[in-house]
């Protein structure tokens, strides 16, 4: 009836109930349990995106938004069913404006696609998750990856977003000013709100110039702790590093195996500076100078362009690597901490994982404090799945515990709900509240933030 | 009756009808009509803030936060009168923790103050408005003023805040990590809510390293419209700027009389680099030579920190210089807009004042696109405040139709509350929704930011 509906209102073209379109939508890279939706919808406009809201509030169906399906928590899996809507034709540039740094995309546009485009003019969009997600899916989970330690995360990236409210309204959450004093900030609260408090169909975000000279280096210590220890010394140099991450050496050994690198197998720092020719030099030979008055075993510059880029696809692989044993299953942890906690935590997980009896790794974006464990277990194995998410459960509940977060950007979804009320307390009451105030009906990618 | 209730809740020492207190509670630094509240509380923990709620929702008496009082929007005003709540004893620090450049303080404690805990530590609270305002006032105006070019706004300083909403309920809106994707971003909401949504009781505050360097340089040019073009130039150089000001012809010449400085009376932009020597030295050349190239007139570099001091000194007196002028009221627009079309608009506002027949300058945060007019009318010369008036109303007009916004810094409070429906169109709608159900019965500092 409702499928009736969308066509008669859309389209046939942008309407689809084939068995491949229900499969594509019905999972992201996650562990978490596929379920299809009734349909999937192609929008190619925000008026498209009225359409869907339209029939969704006449017959009281869930909506579910998908960008590229690579988030990690579950977020896009229609678990009430009803209509995915896929944002891939919404892929246009609205208004770029160089001179501004600013530019105006549709959500389905991803990453690479952006960066293409705004690059030729010397300008980039620097959050890169590894994944080449859609910028819509960005902004909803509030991504970041290896350059937030420099850049921040996704909403520190955003001016403005058109959004489609479960009640049909459009609104603009903020204007093309770099900065403003004026109402209440709804674009940060859009942002990260998965989906569940309105559908985004434009997005304003700020550029960055192109740093004019790149060096990434890399170098080992004897423990993950020794490395955490050594990305807190290189923050409080104040060296403004673009990429700092962790890589444990069971990390290492999974991806030299999987893309055939030959990578010391140890526990490893992965660097990257970017600057002025002059300023990345006098970084690197600092941070080379702290690294090795803390006993790094060696460092290795890579400054050609060639060996750079292998170092951070190799990183970006990484979750692939464990994700690519045969017959067996992935899961892990997205925690962020104080960056004071963060030594003793990575030796908490690097335990957790050891004591589980299963293969596991600990990386991640250290400076930030936020670090991903990912454990490889056997899903027809009776007890390992359990030991696996145990131990993301307990690595989860010390971090809140020393003043941390479940996610650092993965966000909620599925996995996270039964952490909101031990992270946010009484905030929950109120998070639902706004929920419950924008989507009276529920009908917003629901069952995902919120238990109920 | 509630008078005599906070008495005897909080004890007397802590509420005041002294004519004083009433006095200095009745207004801010703007010309926005003075009320005095009922009663002034002067709380001394977050336990008197719920005490003081408590009196507010059995009494339903308006309560209305007071930081420092140097506001420019009557955001302190207690236009219905009722319970001003004074923070002045509210300005301790909860805790510090250098090594994660995180320190959580009360809502009382003013910048100066804070700067001089942690500068001891190698580390500073960059945001500069120029008055000494307090932290709280910062956050609930989401402030920012000269260093926003480099460090964001106040709500880009945001880990956590401790909220006491109106119905009596704590609330924490975020955690210590640097980043998180837990939940909906409660922080961002409340930051710059002006005392509409809660009280803010703790702030949880990311800081920075001082850097090890620091230079200050100025230059003229021909119009104002010419240093808004040099401004636009240097942001698209990509040199990390510090602070880069415009202050016209005109407000040079006030400071000049009111501080007995030297300046040459000229359209000027004041620059302030800063990083390590070397960094310093060089980005400070390259703009050099990027002004000059645009014709700049002169270039004086103040190396020497009483040089540099005198500077960034003059720059924030440019609001007293003008106020100072005796028997006359000032009045100013804060208006920010995307940098492309900066150099239009300050010529935009230059010309209203010249038309307005009135005495005022343009200057300003142009690095953010941020600028402020100034003008000085006689209240008792029939039809001056209108004139007056009209300037600040067309400038924030325009400012709103070329995509920014009526107010960069300043907040809303009385005077920009009737741009919101021009600027944020339907988005107001679902601000006064969140208002209505986070303060059901408009408690919370009443009559500000919306005109219902």
């Amino acid at each position: 009836m409702f499928i009736q509906q969308l066509i008669e209102r859309l389209g046939s073209e942008k309407v689809s109930q084939s068995e491949t379109e229900l499969y594509r939508h019905s999972h992201d890279e996650s562990s978490h349990q596929a379920v299809e939706p009734d349909v999937v919808c192609f929008p190619e406009g925000r008026k498209d995106v009225e359409i869907i809201m339209a029939v969704a509030r006449e017959f009281k169906v869930p909506v579910t938004p998908f960008g590229a399906g690579s988030g990690l928590e579950g977020q896009v899996i229609p678990i009430k069913k009803g209509i995915s809507i896929n944002f891939e034709r919404m892929n246009n540039v609205v208004k770029f404006s160089p001179e501004d740094l600013v530019i105006t995309v549709q959500p389905g546009i991803t990453r690479l696609q952006l960066n293409k485009i705004v690059n030729r003019h010397g300008l980039m969009f620097p959050i890169d998750p590894g994944a080449d997600a859609t910028i819509g899916g960005m902004v909803a989970t509030n991504a970041s990856g290896t350059t937030a330690v420099r850049y921040g995360s996704t909403r520190d990236q955003l001016l403005d977003l058109e959004v489609v409210l479960a009640d049909g309204t459009v609104i603009h959450t903020g204007t093309n000013a770099k900065k403003s004093s004026s109402g209440y900030h709804l674009t940060g609260l859009f942002a990260g709100s998965e989906g569940t408090l309105g559908i985004i169909t434009e997005i304003t975000l700020r550029l960055h110039g192109i740093p004019e000279h790149t060096v990434a280096a890399r170098c080992t210590f004897d423990t993950p702790k020794a490395c955490a220890e050594a990305a807190q010394t290189i923050l409080l140099s104040g060296i403004p590093v673009m990429r700092m991450e962790l890589v444990d050496e069971d990390s290492i050994s999974q991806v030299n195996q999987y893309g055939g690198y030959g990578f010391p197998v140890c526990h490893s720092l992965f660097f990257e500076f970017a600057g002025t020719m002059r300023a990345v030099e006098e970084e690197s030979k600092l941070a080379e100078q702290l690294m090795r008055d803390l006993g790094c075993e060696n460092w290795e510059v890579a400054s050609g362009s060639k060996e750079r880029m292998e170092i951070w696809k190799a990183r970006h692989e990484m979750a692939y690597a464990y994700q690519h044993v045969k017959g067996m299953s992935t899961t892990g942890a997205d925690v962020c901490v104080p960056i004071s906690r963060l030594a003793e935590l990575v030796e908490f997980a690097r335990k957790l994982i050891d004591e589980s009896g299963l293969t596991g790794g600990v990386l991640g974006h250290v400076g930030d404090g936020n670090f991903h464990t990912i454990i490889i277990y056997d899903p027809n194995v009776a007890g390992e799945k359990e030991k696996a998410e145990y131990t993301n459960e307990a690595l989860a509940l010390r971090a809140i515990e020393v003043g941390g977060t479940c996610t650092g950007e993965h966000g909620v979804g599925l996995g996270k709900m039964k952490f909101q009320e031990t992270e946010h307390g009484a905030a929950v009451a109120i998070m639902k509240q706004m929920k419950r105030m924008l989507d009276p009906d529920c009908l917003l990618n629901p069952g995902k933030i919120f238990l109920d």
